[in-house]
């Protein structure tokens, strides 16, 4: 399944890595693509999407979407 | 010694950890303090204020003064 979800609080390259980071924690094998300036998080895997946002959540950001 | 820096580009826990981090690689006994908010960076130690900037300017942040 392909995810986008909307992603608040993500700064910097440390946030991207960080949030790349929770997905794959998530999904090993995930694909995650994340564009800083708005905010947007694609991810290619085969969990839940509750369980990948919990994950993006749980690193610190807010996921809106 | 004590020195102020005032740093550019943290926006972040990441970047405070990162700048931190850039300046205890020089100097193990580092007192660091970091002022989020304003950038300003507060370092106590025995190094050379240049070793210590150039850390963080190396951890990709620039030192204004």
């Amino acid at each position: 399944m392909q995810y986008t979800f909307q992603v608040q609080g993500m700064t910097c390259g440390h946030c991207e890595r960080a949030v790349v980071h929770a997905v794959r924690q998530v999904d090993t094998d995930a694909l995650v693509k994340v564009d800083l300036a708005t905010g947007q998080v694609i991810v290619e895997s085969d969990k839940s999407r509750e369980a990948l946002a919990n994950a993006i959540q749980e690193e610190g950001y807010k996921v809106a979407a």
